[in-house]
């Protein structure tokens, strides 16, 4: 298939297209008739505040309520705004007609223009659009991915897994040292799995470590699939342990730093943020878990003060702030968060290399896996 | 190779590796000959200050000049950081003889301890210990690559080549929409270029063009290889566009925002930065070519004002900066840099969206290459 395409532009729409092009029609058409009948027209968008998201203690998620707003055209505040939502509707529409994929940022120029005899522009910057786009993803309850539309990439994936990507068979037990770079978008229709022969997958906050693992061929010796997010996971990363969570059905253990940052990455990843919980759904893992740093590793593996770094007074602020979370009410959890205070030091994974280069491939990650010593 | 192997870390060193440990030999028993005659050891660092950088016209690089500093062991103010000197050197001979590559953060970790019997660590910050990398890069004259120690890595890179990395091939024709992560160290002792049937490189500074060019096959047709450095170029990026340069022997065109940010991007790859000067030999690619994008595309290719941004003050304080430096001091770059001032606006790439979704695609790079409209 690879071979003898042209281009990857899909002229056909995939089923997922039909489907999202299906709620952006209907919302026009909508529109129309509340028009045509003299009504005016309005579309209803679940609040995103603070007051309407919870944690949904079963599906272990947080969840983005009922409460809508509703946002009407013959309002003088609102019309602006309702100009703008139809006009990235539209421009989405014409991505998934065409089968292209742009950024927000890009979405931001493409619809951007000066009306017609007046000084005013359709958007003055980016802070306009991109606003309009979550509410659209809301109103018509479709991921931005799925409106063809992509935030920055970041992160790498190697090991025991073929995948097919836009068309090319990509082996990822042979990348090398670099990784195949985790596409912005990782929706079904474009990527999918050939063939899995790994038993669990590892997710490291630090792309040095993922290095570290991925040049001692941790993967090879422990059949996993190794993904670093580089940081806070960025959304294909996040949509891609999902997919890789439910249809490999393998666990994915995760391993970030042992500071109150890392365990807002871990949370994050596990039960989705505050501020994205409408896409909690098509982003959270809960299943995946807590592999380290824990605070208890210092004592468990012989690490000296040259491993540690004093907490700040933020840092102990945003631990307590953590301890408050319904999401880590649990025992476990008390008891993690108390012994990082207790420390009164924090410790990166790098820390690792006080003991040897190679510590955390031969020693650290087999005897957690070996001891089942992690946290969900 | 790739099949039997079990580990990628190389016992056996290669000939990069084995002159590297010669040189950190002789360092070490230049020293030792120097206490065992009653000398004082030191070592001469060639001085990394502005006063030591000047411009090389003729090999159009930055460079640092001859001027030295020594580092003496038996004064005060010099023990610490000739004992840090040591200690980095001595774990750069483990990292080459174990074969295996840590990052400069990882570097901190693996040479910081308490010193028997008192209170006092090796190294109290990562502060402290990249300085010394670099010294000991400049005293010995070795790049941090060749000492086993890598930078963060940034950037992908897709289209017709093969290349082979730590034993695996990998087709870069092949990578989806994903990319292949360039790795932080792209020496030729672990990546060999396999097979070339590209006529042109182009590097784009953003992720979110380079999707819109991969998306829309853009190699596949122009026969080319396309990078992306995310922003400003990291190490491994730069090491790789010096090497595709030599090896390949095909023209690099670049591809960056118009704005003075986009003009120091392409300055640094082209001729190295006055930080790094004494890497320019090994980093900088004075062959490349600035396609875009130029002042003056804003009338050749009929863009309107919802392409353009105005000017800052610091956009243009820094653009007369620009201007005065000895490698714009052409007669084509003082007229590109004054074409930018006039204009009083800055465009971005992502503004050809402006036009349409792969204008960038369909008309404006092939328009560039075909009317050769660039600057170099």
């Amino acid at each position: 298939m690879a071979v003898t395409k042209k281009t990857a532009a899909k002229p056909v729409a995939t089923a997922a297209d039909v489907k999202t092009l299906k709620k952006i029609e209907q919302l026009a058409t909508e529109s129309l008739k509340a028009v045509s009948k003299g009504d005016t027209p309005s579309i209803a968008i679940r609040q995103r505040t603070l007051s309407n998201v919870s944690f949904n203690t079963k599906k272990k998620i947080i969840e983005l309520g009922d409460k809508t707003q509703s946002r009407e055209f013959f309002n003088i505040n609102m019309a602006r705004k309702f100009m703008q939502t139809f006009l990235v509707a539209n421009g989405c529409k014409t991505l998934i007609q065409e089968g292209k994929t742009i950024s927000i940022r890009q979405m931001f120029y493409m619809t951007k223009h000066t009306l017609k005899g007046t000084n005013e522009n359709t958007f003055e910057d980016q802070s306009e659009s991109d606003p309009i786009i979550e509410d659209l993803e809301v109103g018509i309850d479709a991921l931005r991915e799925e409106l063809h539309l992509f935030a920055n990439r970041r992160g790498l994936v190697v090991g025991r897994l073929i995948v097919n990507d836009a068309g090319d068979e990509i082996d990822l037990a042979k990348m090398g040292r670099g990784g195949w770079g985790i596409p912005s978008i990782c929706e079904d229709d474009s990527l999918k799995f050939v063939r899995n022969t790994a038993e669990f997958i590892l997710l490291v906050e630090k792309q040095a470590i993922f290095h570290r693992l991925n040049e001692d061929r941790f993967w090879e010796k422990h059949k996993c699939i190794m993904m670093t997010s580089e940081g806070q996971a960025a959304r294909g990363a996040r949509r891609l342990l999902q997919r890789m969570s439910k249809e490999l059905k393998i666990p994915i253990y995760v391993l970030v730093d042992n500071d109150p940052w890392g365990l807002y990455i871990y949370s994050v990843l596990k039960q989705g943020s505050i501020n994205l919980a409408y896409e909690s759904m098509r982003m959270a893992v809960p299943d995946i878990r807590f592999l380290g740093m824990s605070a208890f590793d210092y004592k468990k593996f012989g690490l000296t003060s040259a491993a540690t770094i004093k907490l700040s007074k933020e840092d102990i602020t945003r631990a307590e702030q953590m301890r408050a979370y319904p999401w880590f009410k649990d025992k476990k959890w008390q008891r993690e968060i108390q012994g990082l205070l207790d420390n009164q030091f924090k410790m990166e994974v790098d820390a690792l290399l006080t003991k040897s280069i190679s510590f955390i491939t031969e020693e650290y990650i087999p005897k957690k896996l070996a001891d089942r010593d992690y946290l969900q």
